[in-house]
C-alpha cells in the first residue's frame, strides 16, 4: 500500500496551484495516495497553519507524508525540509511551518533538501511547492529514504506557539488563532489548561470570558445549549476554548475584520480570580 | 473494490475539518476510495443539504456510503443515524439532512448509532463528523454490516421539502432552494410540475416568471437563449425552474443578499390562469 | 493503471456539480483516478480557462485525460469535443477553453461527440458536464477509442491568446490573464519575451513596469526581495510577468474590483526603449 500524501496549503478555493502538485507527484508516483488535507489557512499565515498541521496530522494513518505550503518566503535562503518523526513524514519550508510537529510529535531526524535529482528543475523561484515539496513527497512516497533525499541538518528555525498566560488582573490571556468557514473563533486556550487553574473550586458555568467588548458567562460544550443568534464560549472537539454563535456567525456578530490579534480573557465570575 | 466514501458538508472552502474526517478513514480503511460530493452547503442550511443530496444520490455507484455533516444540533440529544437504502447507505445525523433520502429512495432500515466500538472516542462535542460519521462511514466500506454497528430504530426526524402550491390567485408559488456559484438560483419548482398545470394549452412561452420586483416572460432550455446580460427563466439539468442572467449572475443582478426565502411565482400570460 | 482524470471547471467552492460529475465518472469506472486540477476560474471565463489549462497540463503524466468545463454556452449549438494530442487527451465544449492546447500541444485529431451510448441521456441542456464530457471522459478511461466515441472533425473554434505587443511610445503593452488567491496578478508577458525585447542591453533592474497608476522600479525573482506590504513585479515560476506584493495582496492594494482588463506596461528607465 502506497502511504498518504496530506496536502496543507494557504492557497484558498480550489485552484491550479494545488491540481498541478498532485499532477507533480502523480508523473512520479502514479499510485500516490493524495489527500487534500487543508487548502484554507489565511494567505502566508505560517502560524495558523502551524496549528492546523500540529491538530490534524495524528487523525491520519502512520507513514502518512505530509507537505505543508505556507511559504511567503519562497525561493529566498530559507532552507526545504523533510522531518520524520516517529509516524510519519513532513515536508515544507524551514520558516515555522512545522513547529508544531517538533513540539507535538517525536521527532527522529531532519533533512534538508536542496534542488536536484528529486526535485524539478526550477523554473522561477515563486512556487517551490510544484518543485521541491511535492517531488520529494513523491519519492517519499516510492520509498527512497529521506537521507537519500536530502543531508541531515541539526537546526530548524521554529515559531513558537503563542502560549496563554495568567495576565495582571489574575485572568487568563488567550488569543485567537483561527477562525473557521462557519465564524467560530478557535483560541489557543485548551479546556485542559482551564481545568488546571480553575476547575477544582471553580465551575465552568461561573467562568466569565470577555473578548472585542462583549462578556461571556460560562462555558458550554455543545452549540445548542446556548440559545440560537447569541454569543458563547465551548471547550470544542479539538480541546480549545472557542467562541460561537448557535446559528450563527461569531466572527461575523462581533464585527471583526482581522482574523489575527484578537484576545480573549477568562476569570471567575466569583469568587474572584484574585482570591485563589 | 472498496465502496465510495462520499463527503457532504457544509464546511465551505476546504478545510482541516473535511481532511481530518479523510484522515480519520484513511486510518480505518487504508483502501478507502473518498470522494467530495459537496463542500459548499450554506452554514446549518439543513434543508439545502438535503435538497442537494436528494439530487445528488442517484449519479453514483449502486454501494456508495454517503456521509453528510450539516449539523448545527451536533453534541446535542439529535441521533446519529444509518440509513441503508435498496442501491446506498446514508450516514448523519437525525437532524432532516436526510429527509430527501425518505422521500427518493427506497429505504429499507434505519439504525442509530452511538458512540462505542465502531467509532473514535469523543473528544468534545462538536464534531461528530470527526469523531462518529468518518468511522461509521469507514467501517461500513469495510463491510461491516449496519445492525452490527447501530441498533434498528424505527422513526427518525424529517424536515419535508418546502413545495410549490398555486396560491389565491392561481399563480405557481414557489421558493428559491439553492444559490449556486454562477449566482444561479434554483428554486423549489419542478419543470414536470409546471408541466401538469400548464402545458396542455399554454406553452411555455407565454408562462410569466416573477421574482424580486421582476418579471421574465417564457420560460428556456438553455442559457444562450437569452441574450448576455439579462435576468432569464430556463429549466435546468436538474428539472427544476432556475432563475439565472446569461453570461451573469442573477443573485447579484437582483441585488440579493439572503440566499434563503426568496418567492418565485409562475402564472400564464394570456389566457390568465384563472380561466383554467 | 488506469489514467489520471483531471477536472478543470468555473464552478468555485467545492459544489455538487463537481462531485456529481465524480459520481458519474465512477459509475462507469469505479476505478477511476479522478484529480480535481482547478475549479476557481472566474465563472465564464473561457480565456483564463485556456490559460490555466495550458500552464498545467504538461506537469501530468501521459495518458492524462483532461476534462475542461467553463462552459457559458452549454446546451447551444456548439460542438463537444475530444482532443487527442501526443501524450493527452482533453474533453470540453469548442467554445476556445481547449486554445492554449492547439497552441502549445501536438494536436493528432479532434473528434466531435454527439449524445449517446458513450453519453448520459440529456436531462435538459444545462449541464453537459454531467451529462457528456464526464461519461465521455469515463469511458475514454476504460480505453474506448475516441474515434468510437466521436467523429473525427478537421476544425474548431479557437480563441487566441492575447499576445502583448510593442506599443506606440515603445513599450511592451501587456494583460492580466489572472488572478490568483493571494492576489498576484499574472499577465500574458513572458520572461523570455521580456529577454528579447530588453536583455542584451539593459538590466532588468532598469525596467520599469506600470500599471494602474502605480510604477515599479525592475523585475525580481522572489517575493523576499521586496520589502513587505510594496507592490513588486517579479518573473514567476509559470514564466510569466507576475505584479504581487510580498505578504500582501497586490489585486486590493492596487483597489482593483474587475479581474480582467488589467493593462501593464513595460519600458526601460534609462535608456528610454525609443533608443533602441
Amino acid at each position: 500500500m502506497t502511504p498518504i500524501i496530506a496536502l496543507l496549503t494557504d492557497f484558498t478555493g480550489y485552484n491550479w496551484y494545488i491540481g498541478v502538485m498532485k499532477g507533480v507527484i502523480m508523473s512520479i508516483n502514479p499510485s500516490a495516495n493524495i489527500i487534500d488535507l487543508c487548502h484554507d489557512v489565511s494567505s502566508q499565515d505560517v502560524r495558523a497553519g502551524s496549528f492546523v498541521l500540529g491538530n490534524s496530522y495524528s487523525f491520519f494513518p502512520r507513514g502518512t507524508i505530509f507537505v505543508a505550503v505556507v511559504d511567503p518566503g519562497v525561493g529566498s535562503n530559507r532552507k526545504n525540509l523533510i522531518v520524520k518523526t516517529e509516524h510519519h513524514c513532513f515536508v515544507g519550508p524551514d520558516n515555522g511551518i512545522l513547529s508544531s510537529i517538533f513540539e507535538k510529535a517525536k521527532v527522529e531526524k531532519v533533512y534538508q533538501v536542496c534542488p536536484g535529482k528529486y526535485t524539478l528543475t526550477l523554473k522561477g523561484s515563486t512556487f517551490f511547492g510544484r518543485d521541491i515539496f511535492a517531488p520529494v513527497a513523491a519519492h517519499l512516497s516510492l520509498g527512497v529514504p529521506p537521507e537519500e533525499i536530502g543531508g541531515e541538518i541539526k537546526s530548524v528555525l521554529t515559531v513558537p506557539a503563542i502560549k496563554p498566560y495568567i495576565n495582571e488582573h489574575g485572568e487568563i490571556s488567550g488569543r485567537a488563532v483561527y477562525v473557521d468557514t462557519f465564524g467560530n473563533i478557535i483560541t489557543n486556550i485548551e479546556g485542559s489548561y482551564l481545568k488546571g487553574i480553575f476547575s477544582a473550586e471553580i465551575p465552568v458555568e461561573d467562568l466569565v470570558v470577555r473578548l472585542a467588548g462583549q462578556r461571556i458567562r460560562g462555558i458550554r460544550k455543545y452549540y445548542e445549549q446556548s440559545e440560537p443568534g447569541r454569543l458563547m464560549a465551548i471547550v470544542n472537539s479539538w480541546g480549545y476554548l472557542e467562541i460561537a454563535v448557535n446559528r450563527g456567525n461569531a466572527f461575523q456578530y462581533l464585527g471583526l475584520k482581522e482574523k489575527k490579534s484578537l484576545e480573549i480573557f477568562i476569570s471567575a465570575a466569583t469568587p474572584s480570580p484574585q482570591k485563589r
